[in-house]
């Protein structure tokens, strides 16, 4: 190979005049980097295990502190449950339920004892079983950007969305082993009338991928569409639906306080089903939550333990995450506020939480950015330090999340991935073996010498680092006759690559044809009632 | 206040078809953030304590290996100490040093023993003692991008440095406290004479900031001329100096396994003054260390304790500083890449090594962006989490460092500044007395209400939060109107405020004519010999 100063021509250029020459080095910067790569990137990366220690940013006095007093919340404010079944059922579990209120109240050992009754690490299967993903423990899964009303890229900016931009965002989804499950709908497909949009989109996430998805709880019809669905994509029986956790739903709390009837509904048939419930309250400090991020999570802590005390009640056992989602608000405007330190707090303290009960734990990637700039960047680079120091095993909006979730875009699930990709191998642990320690290519070298051309080096240099998809390596001069292209543009030019290179996974005809007869049949039936 | 409907339209405009639906409140983002803040942001962040417990990237087995392989390098193949002197010192502290030769081997009791010797935190001091800053333990200290080449603006593009930026890029150091302290020449005033550049240059660190600063060592001569005007800016005498650190300079060793002459004078001069000596391999795993980050570690680690070996033989108890500057290059074209997964790992395993010789530990922000976009942000956040969760304490090129340490952006030195003080925010621990859990709140507010008016609310939101300097937190329709402008044009826009803002620090005017009676007598005769 080359000699350092070939590939190190800015070591000649600088090294008059000031120290650390070395790192002046970069000046060298030479190839192609950055320039054709080929998409999509397919690392294997599955059920990846945190290797960091949780950090506690409570001390065990803070983090009783917030767990009392979130029982002190349910014991003397309690919480409004908007359904009347639902109440009845927390009057029976010995809930302080009274007559023509809507509003439960706990005892905290009932709260307790509920709680406990919880599972603690459980898989949650796909279609194809090797992408079943193990939840809880150590483990950490990636999910797509969910729930975004719009979404944008480069070529045709931000807009309301479609069925076509649902489904490349699914593709996108199926194309990277990083991402492990859908997380509902990327984008809405607004094209798609209401009362029938559940159908055709529970029908692609099981077509165009094989990875586990969710289903939204928006009324009991939809959740018996999305269990029917997920049992026929798994071509199994009801019986081993029931006994293989195989769909998952997110239950937001009405913060502050309260759950309304879809999400009670939705507990009542998915964890009925022993499928899996990711009960998430949404609190933004100074907002549906107290300004101070302790008060923030006390509320979270109180409308999550509520919560999953309520799956437990509907069936002992069944699978439950608990779900942390505290950020603040800009006070200056109301505007919410992500990937800020707030929120780092928020993640790791939440983690805390659920770490105490046992209960795997939910977080997010988030950001609030309008477009793939710094901001962008530096936003989700906070998130993912919270999720991952916070022990976050349940990662929803892991890739393509903008505008504090108003926007699902292709360039930032880009992004993401290839940031996701950079934690996951920052997660690997470092190998220390004697071939590793190098002693024989170090006493090759000696004084003065370099490595690129040693027996060492030539044998591990194609492996030996993780290879970015977006960062632009090339040197200033290099990147300046290329058009001096930003992150931006890189990942523009990637998600449509990867889209060109999707293929769908095998699915059995058999299964197709029941899955296609299914959704006809609820169609010709009209779908569910919608209120417009 | 107004109602949450107000602050979040969107609540309503997207409550139909999804859940999540709050998060979709991002929607309702007003107000003007991201524009008419005024600069500078002086937070006055002190010795910001680092919080959170370090991260064990390395089991005690693996840090061991390291260890021994590193004291095996330095008994087996040794390091070239390239200065007479220095070889001569060594010798009579007994490392095995033989004619002819400029190859140093020792014995892993003498390194060790030597090692010993130094001391664990210390105080550097600044001209205004409100500056000194504590080096070790616990303690954060940033200093500013120092030795780029080139420097860059949005408006002028990069270019070669000269004194004007060189000042600019002082001034903006000494504008932010999140700063600590300079760490070297910003960018390098090139229209200056080597010869004199040295004198002007400090002379501009004394006069322009208050804060610690970095003597290059580059020559005897140099040193002696920064030490002189260190102790003048101090106005103290030359005892007091010797007793209480004042100056630091970073030693490079040339990796691999060599002190070149400048920076083993450097040494015997600056830490047979007392000052602090920042020992540091340059390490870049596949160039000049071997490809694998165990080997270069075990490289860093030799050339480490060798270097800070010799700073006690020079002076025993002498202040130093174990830095590391492992990273890996792009295979593919040799290109260094910074900000990566493995510069992470070696970040935190480096951490491990100084702690356990008990010496503070310094490490850099680094990335290899060109320009002020995604990859920018990506790259320095993931150093900043290795460097946090890594327990660094002397943090260098923490502000403006771009190209690899190529180029001093004035964007970017904002962009840092930001990202820094969201660092510090996040390790400033939660507040969970009582009145911060807000228990009286949540009782006053209960279900489905909001908290924007409450007097718990009303009486924090001005400070409840970290105001971001270039977070742009408009709705997309408000951004969209202001031109939709990118974190890089906010930067833009907040260095030059921040200039507009700037004020020297006081300095006693005799000091002032005794630091220009000694550079002027100093230039007249001729400043250093140069060579060429």
């Amino acid at each position: 190979m080359s000699s350092i100063d070939d590939i190190f021509p800015a070591a000649i250029e600088n090294t008059a005049g000031a120290p650390e020459r070395r790192r002046r080095a970069g000046g060298g910067r030479g190839g192609d980097r950055g320039k054709g790569r080929k998409a999509p990137v397919t690392l294997r990366y599955r059920s990846i295990l945190n290797t960091q220690q949780p950090s506690l940013l409570l001390s065990e006095e803070g983090l009783d502190a917030i767990h009392e007093a979130s029982l002190k919340v349910l014991e003397e404010i309690g919480m409004d449950f908007m359904l009347a079944e639902a109440r009845e059922l927390l009057k029976a579990a010995g809930a302080d339920v009274r007559p023509g209120s809507e509003r439960v109240r706990f005892d905290r050992d009932l709260v307790m004892s509920l709680v406990t009754k919880a599972p603690g690490p459980f898989t949650l299967h796909a279609r194809n079983s090797e992408r079943n993903i193990e939840i809880g423990g150590r483990n950490i899964a990636f999910g797509q950007v969910a729930s975004a009303p719009y979404c944008s890229d480069k070529d045709n900016g931000r807009r309301t969305g479609t069925q076509a931009d649902f489904r490349n965002m699914i593709k996108l989804a199926q194309s990277y082993d990083i991402i492990h499950m859908t997380g509902g709908y990327p984008v809405e497909p607004t094209d798609l009338h209401a009362s029938v949009r559940h159908l055709d989109c529970l029908s692609d996430l099981v077509k165009l991928t094989d990875k586990p998805f969710h289903a939204y709880s928006l009324g009991r019809e939809r959740n018996l569409d999305a269990l029917e669905i997920a049992r026929i994509g798994r071509g199994i029986s009801v019986e081993q639906m029931d006994a293989e956790p195989s769909l998952f739903t997110i239950i937001n709390a009405s913060s502050p306080l309260r759950y309304d009837a879809p999400m009670l509904q939705g507990i009542m048939e998915m964890s009925g089903r022993n499928q899996v419930v990711v009960i998430t309250p949404f609190t933004l400090a100074g907002a549906m939550a107290p300004v101070t991020i302790a008060g923030a999570l006390v509320q979270q802590n109180a409308e999550a333990l509520a919560g999953i005390a309520f799956t437990q009640i509907v069936r002992p056992g069944a699978p439950v995450v608990y779900g942390g989602f505290t950020s603040n608000v800009d006070m200056k405007s109301g505007a919410p506020a992500f990937g800020t330190p707030e929120y780092m707090k928020a993640v790791m303290a939440g983690g805390q939480l659920a770490r105490r009960y046992g209960i795997p734990y939910r977080t997010s990637n988030t950001c609030a950015a309008n477009t793939l700039d710094a901001q962008s960047a530096y936003e989700s680079m906070m998130s993912l330090w919270g999720v991952i120091q916070g022990g976050g095993n349940f990662i929803m909006h892991a890739a393509g999340w903008m505008e504090g979730g108003l926007t699902a875009s292709f360039e930032k699930f880009i992004l993401d991935v290839d940031m996701l990709q950079m934690v996951a191998e920052f997660l690997t642990p470092l190998d220390t073996s004697t071939d590793a320690l190098a002693m024989d290519a170090i006493s090759e070298v000696g004084p003065g010498g370099h490595y690129f051309g040693t027996a060492h080096t030539l044998s591990r240099y194609e492996s030996a680092f993780y290879s970015p998809i977006l960062s632009d390596w090339r040197n200033f001069e290099s990147w300046s006759l290329a058009g001096q292209p930003t992150t931006f543009e890189h990942a523009n030019r990637v998600w449509k690559e990867t889209l060109a290179h999707y293929e769908a996974p095998a699915l059995d005809p058999g299964i197709a044809d029941e899955l296609d007869d299914f959704v006809n049949r609820r169609k010709r039936e009209g779908g569910v009632a919608t209120d417009f």
